[in-house]
């Protein structure tokens, strides 16, 4: 493969350049004109697709259900929660002019649809029969931004989910909030491989209206974490403003209890940076669009029919036990390039079927994650495909595992801290809870709270008082 | 049911409050505070992903993928195809500021995608190894309307799916206008059973930017004419503005032959308003989220135990032979609410189980379309109820098809023609081919040129002079 096809810098040496090839030469998603934009290509839509499925058939066991609200916002609809119009306003998109009138009011494009959704849950919700509403949203959203934005990562518009949900009460309301955010930890750690921390975010980090936010974060081979989901009891503080009121058992009005929470594509983003290499991606097989690929391979026009018709029978076979598996026929390329590119896309399992393989009755199967290849009998060829498969998915997180569990340290005083936040990674350190701390730190070593645990500490690693929390630092995303 | 609850107004009384009613109380749609805009309802959204799951199956199985191209288009790309540019611009929305900046270029919320596509399709392809280049995307786009709006059939932003293909000759991009408009012929009549007319439209209803526009028209029982789906052929009218350029297979640049098309959810609007009746919707058993409602019946707690016992029995073996089927166990209301709900939300086919039918091992089958009543030995359940589905499913489009029939006459005079154009329905006539009698013909009867045809005509109905072609003409949504 030539060289500027492939990527063409190392991980270790440069990070974001690295992460961008991936991302582009992949065929994953490429630069749009608008600053901050991306267009998603086939193979990139396939893996977000594929996401988006296994977290659709999650939330509809849970009883969800999918809805669409509209993009534009009235200017007064946003405003009606003050700290949540208040911290969403500075990147809000308007539109102020159709055609060549201008509008009387300006219409935001949402950041989020909290504002909109609790308009009509107003006229929707009537009685305690009528909840809980779960319902959820595939969209995506607009946030301007200012700071240096990177494909998946940080993007002006971006595809997501966002649920909203009303409850009778302030327990369901929290159940709600915890039972999501498990769903998210098993569709980052079971599906993209993805080890992740919980907790819960700080006053100042926390969605702008909620009461709390609980968040799953990862850590980056570079030393800086992700958000990777978040889940917010937003108690009541717009079923009020928005009169969100229902009939109760107790035969009285109330104001209901509720919660959002969103993922998006950032997610992916995560994935490909944990487990992609200098050869490119490499897919967890549960949400990899093609599981495996065949490759054939013929010196002579003989050997390439006999070749082609053991590899058609290979994928026949892999098809009907519904592996995801393609066969690349393509007669331009050599199969040392085809060997490259799949590599490249990060297909976990590459099955090789050459003259050799057709006397012998097998095939050769090579791990996109180590590289190791080995013969596999035709009889076996589902069988052992499956298995690899699946020890591919589980050796995949369990280095990720690793990876957090080596850049998750314990720092006693400020000195060791700043130390530690520079060599990059998670720093555990006790935090006297107030937001002066958490600002100094922040100016002074650029790491953020990124979530606060139930575990204790003794003294805050900044001022020395006592500890109201334990908190995981680190510089992110 | 209560009064408020069910549909006020006949069908054949007020067709346009009936079908508001019908789309908001059969749960499907709700407006919104933006004008034009509305949000999906679990009920209509479900209705939706059918249809687009069924769609999104063929397109897969033709080869198409899917993609996400972003929404904010800088004015200057939008504008590079003048007549596109022009035909567009008066219903666009501008983002002018992000937050307190005012933004240097105004950015136009996407009416259509071409513009976008075209600016990235001309960097991905180099080479007739490239093509053809088969994309579909599904997202929403953003129309000021500034006409009366209407649920699902003119919204400022609606929900649709938007191909944009690119290939090497004339005569592939000519099959590809053809095969699309081939598939939506299919899902409109096979799946929502709406019979269409199909034809090219007049240069002055073509899509703006396209060589020429091909439809699929069908007839609401008002009489004026919905435009279903629509395929363009783009010639080389993007291509060459946007550069999309390839080495051909003789060694030489090629400007590309591109086309595009969609549908909306405009096609569940049309569906609602052919097959809806006084009692409330009517859903074609092959996208209609529940096929089969169960009711269970009982007067005393002893009955009601044994009765639910079958009921969940019969939604086990209907679940299991993959039929959509619900039982509905809400206690607080009786079973003739019930039946009126589930007719109000069309639910193809009500299963009746009382005490009696515990008794004689059978249950009660009630089709929606026809209101005919059967009793359905226990051991005959599933079968029947399939044979009852795609009975319903056949004879919902035979009877759509013989309205169609009824409602398209021809005229031989401008006198006739212009009686039936006002009695409703297609009307067949001569056309000249110029678009002054076209615009004269809608000044005074309200009747576009809903499609071409390849029939012959004497005389065109206005002028008298020699006919280019045969038009259906009607009013419109």
């Amino acid at each position: 493969m030539a060289k500027e096809i492939g990527i063409t810098v190392r991980k270790e040496e440069n990070f974001s350049e690295w992460y961008a090839q991936v991302v582009l030469k992949s065929g994953i998603a490429d630069y749009f004109a608008v600053k901050g934009t991306i267009a998603l290509k086939p193979y990139g839509y396939a893996i977000w697709e594929m996401v988006k499925k296994r977290f659709d058939l999650m939330l509809r066991r849970t009883g969800h259900r999918n809805v669409y609200f509209p993009t534009l916002i009235p200017e007064k609809l946003l405003a009606k929660e003050a700290e949540h119009f208040k911290g969403f306003v500075p990147e809000v998109f308007w539109v102020t002019r159709a055609g060549d009138r201008e509008l009387g009011e300006e219409l935001a494009l949402r950041p989020t649809s909290e504002t909109i959704v609790y308009a009509l849950y107003s006229k929707w919700i009537k009685s305690w029969r009528d909840l809980p509403v779960l319902y959820n949203m595939w969209n995506s959203v607009f946030r301007a931004e200012i700071k240096a934005t990177k494909p998946l990562v940080r993007n002006s518009e971006f595809l997501w989910q966002e649920g909203h949900t009303v409850h009778e009460s302030e327990e369901d309301a929290e159940r709600e909030v915890r039972r999501i955010l498990r769903l998210y930890r098993r569709l980052a750690e079971e599906y993209l491989a993805i080890p992740v921390l919980e907790g819960r975010k700080s006053e100042r980090e926390k969605f702008k209206g909620a009461v709390y936010t609980m968040t799953l974060e990862a850590m980056m081979p570079d030393g800086k974490a992700i958000q990777v989901a978040t889940s917010h009891n937003l108690g009541q503080n717009f079923s009020i403003p928005f009169e969100v009121r229902f009939l109760g058992r107790d035969g009285k009005e109330h104001y209901a209890w509720t919660t959002s929470w969103g993922f998006s594509w950032r997610m992916i983003g995560a994935m490909i940076m944990i487990h992609g290499d200098d050869k490119g991606l490499k897919l967890p097989p549960r949400i990899a669009p093609i599981q495996c690929i065949i490759v054939p391979i013929s010196y002579s026009k003989r050997e390439r029919e006999e070749v082609l018709k053991k590899a058609r029978k290979v994928l026949r076979m892999l098809s009907k036990a519904r592996l995801r598996a393609e066969l690349d026929e393509r007669e331009e390329y050599t199969p040392g390039w085809k060997f490259n590119d799949w590599e490249l896309k990060g297909v976990p399992l590459r099955i090789e079927v050459g003259p050799r393989d057709v006397r012998e009755g097998c095939v050769v199967m090579v791990r996109r994650d180590t590289g190791r290849k080995e013969k596999v009998p035709d009889g076996e060829v589902v069988g052992r495909a499956k298995e690899l498969l699946s020890d591919i998915q589980r050796e995949m997180l369990r280095r990720a595992r690793e990876m957090l569990r080596r850049m998750t340290r314990s720092a006693d005083s400020y000195e060791e801290f700043k130390g530690l936040i520079k060599e990059g990674g998670f720093v555990k350190a006790g935090w006297c809870g107030s937001e002066e701390c958490e600002v100094k730190i922040k100016e002074e070593t650029g790491a953020d709270i990124r979530l606060l645990t139930d575990e204790k500490a003794k003294t805050c690693v900044y001022c020395g008082r006592p500890a109201k929390a334990l908190a995981y630092f680190a510089r992110a995303y």
